[in-house]
């Protein structure tokens, strides 16, 4: 799973710092949001704030594009601070446009207030309408300045805006991992599902609120720990505060975050991203074992899983693929006609690593099949006697509503087709996915959402979207 | 070694096609390029003509950047023609610029002549100085011209434009593999010493001429043959020719090309340069054994020989690095004064990988040292109990006068210090470089240059330049 | 006057189309906003609506730049609609970013909103205030919002779109031309002063509001009528009604508009611009005559007022000088130390025209002295006699609060010399301005606002600002 | 005439310097070319080089597009030297490459040589094919490169490069100016017939060769004389030296540079172009006088011929358009459906200059005829009661071979139809073309070439081409 368009999204990801009287907000912010770039490519943005200087001077900049792309050096100099939050966003192609692009600022009574948020919350148009019918304007569609709103809206009854954010946080219904700022505080919120990752991680003196910590590793912190679900913390000059503002009787960490979302070098939720993937492979290798020569893996997805096969089956895990790192977003792409292939021009099989071997091929998911048929094709022009498909999770079969974005049925080969007719389509000689019960060989007793495989979702209005 | 400045550099690939009626000698030409990338990042350029019509219409495009910078479908359309060359260019500052990009074309009474090279003919300069004194006249500086006037003018007093590349091709010394096109032919010439690689390959009717196989694998190809040292091909409508026109008494292939050049996935003089890399680890581990719990690599240049250390030590191989692949050539490096650095943006360590664990770490040089440094300092923050470092080639000590930018004395962390200084300076537990001998475990009987390691160059006057 | 920092700055123009079913409103916006870039040349940007298809759906495209620039093919393509408003904008460097150009959108309980304006409220941070004390919240900083908020918000307490404008227009205090769109309604207001322009046209069946007359005569229309002062014209598909709001004791056109802002063949107001700028030229005649053999005129802003003072005078009008059209933006200009000036690349004497002559030279005002300094020096090297300087405007001696960005004191050599002091400065033989009394001579009766010359503004609390 | 499609083209624009020992040459070259920018706008370059460094040193830069968008600071930061030269160029579609801008460099035994042309050299294509036969081998397929080659080859038989200059310029046939440029010396030469101009200037201590006087003065220097036809100047740190290489029975000085291509305040063989076009329209007033109100011009063409229109006659001339400086070359031309047009958003009439008016109006030549008539329709919209044409030049007959782009005959309104045809079709009331005796009034004794009216060339072989 390596094309655009043979994947599913993640919505974004945040990254918050409060630093000391010197810290470099924005490029601290710069290279958080680079480590999380995997989570967003469509826009990036960064709002920052000097506690120093004059109270309420908020500067941002956010743009359509890559983190490199949207910030330059004359661009972070200018965005003065030693606090501020960042967020880099995927969306779908209808919806994408700069106006979406966060952090979301607001001017009220109160002063200024910058939001970023993970995640999809299934009230807010139901929300919006409300507020509309109470006489509420807004100047775009997206449900951050919904959310924005509602604080800024709350703050001016309540005594603070931590205050504001629990009272709203508790009306929203969805899975969200939210950062905000007002020109004194730091906020993160995390939904009582813990449906979305948020960590809170310390480098020096200064404090991080991060989707992964693989971003908080990479701006020279380390994680403390998770923000747990329902949590609540603000961070002012007096330090960190903490409040659990609500509970839900269940979590639902989502599981796509162990699967293939998060970077392999970030732990959630106590649980090493690498560990759980290794420990899937190995589940996989316990359930559906097979006899063949070595274990690969399509690059990256499913490496660390075949990893995983490999150690618990014993046979040797070897990557078998050289990949072209050339092929970039303005690559033109071969047509139908011609003898190039894309999947051939990104990835080549290294023959010598199959001729004349029984092949376990790992991947994590199968969209359209279009991928694996092609490197199942190489393998066997290279030599291989035979090729054994395993994925690493159990096919995709129902819509997520909390702000992932699957790919929808039309496009799925496993909503439309048993695991046999698939296996024949992409000329395996077997086809195994991870069965649904082998999630707990990866995540343990974490309590795990993964209605997008089992229908069962954490709460009863999901269908409301 | 993975950093623009910390590694050494091959100057260029070339990629030419000789196709049949219909053929879209650009695209196919694009795609080789694409896969032929990791040889030149500086400038890129296609030449095509079409033998279907009038004689001699010959149309180019080059420019500064990467082939998917450089073309875009609008130019692609223009370039019309079924047969053609291109090259993609790595060079140092000083000279980096559009008039040096390559193809290098020219016009003269016998029609007109494009030509590409890869490497580096000693007597360039020389040949220019003695052209000039009788009368030359040169629009640029580049030595490929010297090479191109060389031939039309030899052309001038000969039958034909073969005739007229071998007459050319004797006088040249150093290393080079040359594609020429003329409007009704395509060319390749390799030099004596085989010090650079050309192969020649087929696309259903089309012939192929490229760096490495992998081009030609990348565009649905298969690779025939290598061209030999001191061969020339002529490729016609009638079919292809061959010559072989000058001997060396011994051959000198780059072994670089099998180090750290060549894809992966080529296979050149008849070696799988995956199978050379795996058995240079699997050499390494026999030589210089050591107890550990887990072999890995860094990734992309050492993970090959790590995998063959494994192989060969017993000790399993794990990928331990996670890489950021968003990390291009726009973003912004992080300054010393900042706490983030750009190793650890650009890889960070898998905790569970190497935790607890004695580590052997592979790499395939160390230039300054600087990377591998903040490498192993991950690992040990990660836990890891020990780091050896084992590097599959030898340290650099001699510069090399046939077109391989090795990085000079100045730059080199091993010209200035001992193995053990060199170890205690990245901070590893035991450091051990290939041995000279080894490379026959890599490369077989195969004659190779190994000039850079041990100063015996096969040409004499190699240190004319 | 035609160097970017050697002038006043008018703030915006704006143009609105209500068309029939086929009408393209996005291009005939297009041309009309190029017909107004003399207006402002930082920001463009256009709103369209398609009456036709389903309600509500307003699509808007704007950005940093010049029209050309803005708006592509493609992107007036997406724009599909048969009414629409558009608007340029100029402001101070501070508040220079996307967020503020117009026009400016928002969503409420009764729609969408679209809104752009030209001038300044002065009373709108009062507004603002007020506003945010009862709960309103922003998400930028203009004022143009804080109009467009207040009528959204009034719409939801009364019937109509055209009664919610009305009852917020009556609030508001300063200049100001609106364009207000909703989804079903074209409605256009004009200050109960007249300080800024509003014309009403028609091209064929659709309906035109504009800043000024150039802009419908640059579609292909024909002028009807000036808005009146206090007026609101409300344009549906039922036709076009009219309501005057609100009435002025007395009315202050900003004879700026007369004087440069307004284009030359605009009318306002029922007087022609060339008209007026033309006796302004004639009274400068009358008042201040000179003895002398050729009258000529700074391109392009004192040339009009040159032909009037020639008419006068009985002196012929020449034209004295060459322009360079190719000194645009991206212009490198001299430095100090360089003998190239920026006034002598953009402009050239005729040598002949001047040559052992007593010119009279005509500029539209004298903001730092620099560039007629220049060209009178110019015009003494090419062998002038005497140059004689009238200025067809007083001097600037107050600020304005109305959405004029006349130049403040330490920019003008105005309000720190005597003219006699100017006249040294300059170098000039003679140098007089238009006498205050001579703008009858320019405008007859109509009632104008010359507060920036006289500093008697027409409302009391202009100083609130 | 003012629209790209619409107007004859010169080719080129030439600009040179030698300076002192700390002379900006790049600086000085850049203001020059900006001067010249009406000669060309497709492409610029500058080449330069320090005399106080090592001998040969040269420096270029060239590209497609306006001096502004070629050159930025950091760019002409780069081309250090005291000595230079620069070339605008304009070229017809089909050869509009990078690889035909100017100037051109080549290097050889004698070192290095730059060259930039202005003109045709008929016999260019016999030249090359003659050098060709010789052996001589080409880059490219510009004349520019045949001269310098030329010069190059010659330079190894003769003592000095002006003597090779000389004794290739003898061999030139055709229209020329030359700059070129050893490491130690500026040349400059002028053809024979003296078709091209050419002028030496001198700024302080620095000399100066331009195509025009303008640019002399724009870069604070003052016009010293043309160089004669067939005359050759060499600068050098000796001074300057001069030869008449050749001589002509007759001049042939292309008239339209008096007509339309040079600037107004450029003086050219000791004619002001100003002073020309003036008495031009005194002769056409002589000769065609008319009962009318008022005089004006097509901006920026006509109007010095309506001055002297308006001088002869005694009626007034008065601007009457007023000209929308905005439309670029992004602006996107209205459509034929659209009621908005081109003509009417570049240039408007002034209503009140020509309401009840019998107006003259005056343009320098017609190519097809819309725009003049697209103007004269305005007029008579807005109240002119007649629309009298005068013509500054005869209908062009005849195609230029000596570089000079004029229309060819499928374009031309005048090689189809007789001038009552040309009135009828553009709706004047009378129409009249400058009388070719009349060119005496212009030029007095100068010997003009005037072949595109008469059919009259100069030289023989002028339809080899």
């Amino acid at each position: 799973m390596f094309f655009e368009n043979d994947r599913p999204y993640e919505e974004c990801g945040v990254f918050g710092i409060w630093g000391t009287r010197d810290t470099d907000a924005s490029r601290a912010i710069y290279y958080g949001l680079t480590a999380l770039q995997h989570r967003g490519q469509e826009s990036a943005g960064i709002v920052v704030c000097d506690t120093n200087g004059p109270i309420g001077n908020i500067c941002a900049h956010k743009d359509m594009g890559l983190v490199s792309e949207v910030f330059h050096n004359d661009i972070l100099d200018k965005l003065k601070g030693n606090i501020g939050i960042g967020h880099v966003r995927y969306s779908t192609a209808g919806a994408s446009c700069v106006e979406n692009a966060q952090p979301f600022s607001l001017n009220y009574a109160k002063g200024t207030l910058a939001l970023a948020h993970n995640g999809n919350v299934i009230n807010a148009d139901e929300m919006k309408a409300k507020l509309e019918s109470e006489g509420a304007i807004f100047s775009g569609s997206s449900d951050s300045e919904v959310i924005a709103y509602s604080i800024a809206r709350e703050r001016m009854n309540t005594d603070s805006i931590e205050k504001a954010a629990v009272n709203i946080s508790k009306k929203l219904i969805g899975g969200y991992a939210l950062l905000i700022m007002s020109p004194q505080k730091l906020i993160g919120v995390r939904d009582p599902l813990g449906l979305k990752p948020l960590s809170l991680g310390k480098a020096g003196d200064a404090y991080i609120l991060s989707s992964e910590s693989c971003a908080i590793t990479a701006v020279g912190g380390t994680l403390i720990r998770d923000i747990e679900p329902g949590e609540i913390v603000i961070i002012t000059k007096e330090g960190i505060k903490s409040e659990i503002m609500a509970t839900a009787p269940k979590k639902a960490h989502c599981i796509f975050e162990y699967i293939y979302f998060a970077r392999l070098d970030s732990r959630i939720d106590n649980i090493n991203v690498y560990d759980a993937r290794l420990r899937g492979g190995m589940a996989l290798a316990k359930r559906y074992p097979v006899e063949a020569d070595v274990v690969t893996g399509v690059p990256e997805s499913g490496i660390t899983a075949a990893v995983g096969y490999a150690k618990y089956s014993g046979i040797p895990f070897v990557p078998a693929f050289a990949k072209n790192s050339y092929v970039g977003r303005t690559f033109i792409k071969p047509t139908q006609s011609e003898r190039a292939s894309a999947v051939h021009i990104k990835l080549s099989v290294i023959e010598s690593v199959v001729k004349d071997k029984r092949v376990v091929l790992i991947d994590d998911s199968i969209v359209r099949g279009t991928t694996i048929a092609g490197l199942i094709d190489m393998m066997r022009r290279a030599g291989a006697l035979s090729v054994h498909v395993r994925i690493s999770s159990p096919p995709f079969l129902y819509p997520c509503f909390y702000g992932t974005d699957v790919p929808d049925n039309s496009q799925l080969i496993a909503s439309n087709s048993s695991t046999e007719e698939i296996r024949k389509r992409i000329g395996a000689d077997s086809l195994e996915y991870m069965h649904l019960e082998d999630f707990e060989q990866m995540t343990g007793d974490l309590e795990i959402c993964k209605a997008c495989f089992d229908g069962k979702y954490p709460l009863e209005n999901k269908s409301e979207v």
